[in-house]
């Protein structure tokens, strides 16, 4: 089994009953700011506030009730980790969710509000999987890996086969990567959908291995860094994901923590939106040049809007 | 001329080419929290950032060439000012836009950028229509006021036709009210095109002037008052507003500033998105108490978006 045009096609029909189609929407002022024209597929507007929905729809309700008995277990610095608490209470299962301590407190109330069953750990990707998986063991849960999984990624691929339908005449789709999920799912669905479109990723350049692992041909695992788009923490893209990042992704370009505060006070202003710093992370290659939008249509996948809003960013400056 | 559903069904013709379908939004947990079905149209996502595009484009561009040929002219605390300006900016005519020296900076700033000739005076509703007559004499620019004015309802009142479209089956309609514009335009829109739909206004009690009169029956003035909602601190409604009031509308409700700055915080928590304070306040009213939504599904105008992202008003609690 791997990611196909067929297995996203197929994710929809089964998450539609679960999520939310989300608008898409433009502004004037940063098209003229760009010289290109920008759709902002608005997936902060998604059920749990962000696009995490889709692939963990997908994943709980593609188990079997066998499988799906004992519940399910995954990782996550917030909004998979709501996403997944969310779609097992739709099924009627328990969910084990494993976060870093440093998760937003914002992220933590929603995984809570979903009732999932929180364990803390440290921030680094071996010991959200070590602690992962003594937890499945313990339980019997199945896992729902955050983004080294094919279910995940094809529920994650939903959004651009939207985008498309409602903009079939894109140039180029845009989209955050942290573990590299949405990044499959964004580039299976957009060449599928529409052979000869660009999909390119855009990473913080505190937490760059996809990008590095891109140039260097071969995975690369970083450090832990502190990029404050905490969505985008992941140290190391999945096994699964990367052979198809490979395949379909055209590139994957970085941006500076200053670029991503500026865009998400950019996007909140103009299109009226609440985008967290790793939904903005994709508008900050644009407006910082990483990515020439001049002349072209672009989609962009506006991912989360799970901020805290008693302390915003562009207020510490 | 009065104001009808034909007229309604006209404007939305007309300003088609120059104004946004706005989404309409849903929360579960704003929903559970009030026991009704809430469904929010998404003004503020509207272009300019606000509903106003809606009346302003429609007066804007029923304009004979001659009677557009001086340009246009208004009084407005911001966004019918920045609406106004748009669309004579779209038809290629000057705007000349008496403001009051205590709108926010936000809202000068989208006047600014969009070309309005801005003159500043006293914050009351008699200053501001005396400034804007001298105007007028003077430059021989066409009067479009900010909400007594049938073509300025009637687009307005286009919002709540393309709500009722994508849920036909609404119980009650909800807007805020400063000079009865938008309550006229969506109050016979709403009956128009769903007869036995309620429709009620909601106030701030600190410029509860439409409010008092709907229950004394004639128009009644207050003092000017520094309600947060600075989009709805007009004092008086309008003689053509008032009559349409009495006749369509079935209640004017008031809530405190507390509550729309609670509103406005839950509003961006739970949609995220980015709604100005008068655009909170029938919300506050759901929210509240004023207006119980137990069972019922009900349509809310979120009218604009225009906030200053640097002082948030419930960090200054």
């Amino acid at each position: 089994m791997s990611l196909d045009i067929a297995a996203i096609r197929a994710s929809a029909v089964r998450i539609a009953p679960y999520v939310k189609r989300t608008p898409v929407l433009t502004s004037d002022a940063l098209d003229d700011a760009c010289g290109g024209r920008l759709f902002f597929k608005c997936e902060n507007l998604q059920a749990a506030g962000a696009f995490k929905a889709r692939g963990a729809g997908n994943a709980v309700f593609s188990l079997t009730d066998a499988e799906a008995a004992h519940g399910v277990v995954t990782h996550s610095s917030g909004n998979h980790a709501a996403a997944v608490a969310r779609a097992a209470g739709l099924r009627g299962v328990p969910a084990f969710i494993v976060m870093p301590h440093n998760a937003p407190q914002s992220k933590v109330r929603n995984v809570e509000r979903y009732g999932g069953r929180i364990t803390y750990c440290e921030p680094s990707l071996t010991v959200r999987e070590q602690t992962c998986a003594r937890l499945a063991a313990e339980t019997g849960a199945a896992l729902v890996h955050p983004f080294d999984d094919y279910r995940v990624m094809a529920g994650a691929g939903t959004a651009t086969l939207e985008l498309l339908e409602e903009v079939p005449d894109l140039d180029l789709v845009l989209c955050p990567v942290g573990g590299g999920g949405l990044l499959c799912g964004t580039a299976v669905a957009a060449k599928g959908a529409k052979p000869g479109v660009r999909v390119v990723g855009v990473e913080p350049e505190q937490a760059s291995d996809v990008a590095q692992s891109f140039r260097a041909g071969r995975r690369i695992s970083i450090a832990a860094t502190p990029t404050i788009a905490d969505g985008l923490r992941t140290n190391c893209t999945g096994e699964k994901n990367f052979p198809l990042i490979r395949e379909h992704v055209d590139d994957v370009v970085t941006v500076s923590e200053d670029a991503i505060v500026a865009a998400m006070r950019a996007l909140w202003e103009n299109l009226k939106v609440v985008v967290e710093p790793s939904g903005a992370v994709p508008f900050a290659g644009v407006r910082e040049g990483r990515v020439d939008a001049r002349g072209k249509k672009i989609g962009v996948i506006l991912t989360g809007g799970n901020v805290d809003l008693d302390s915003l960013l562009w207020m510490k400056k």
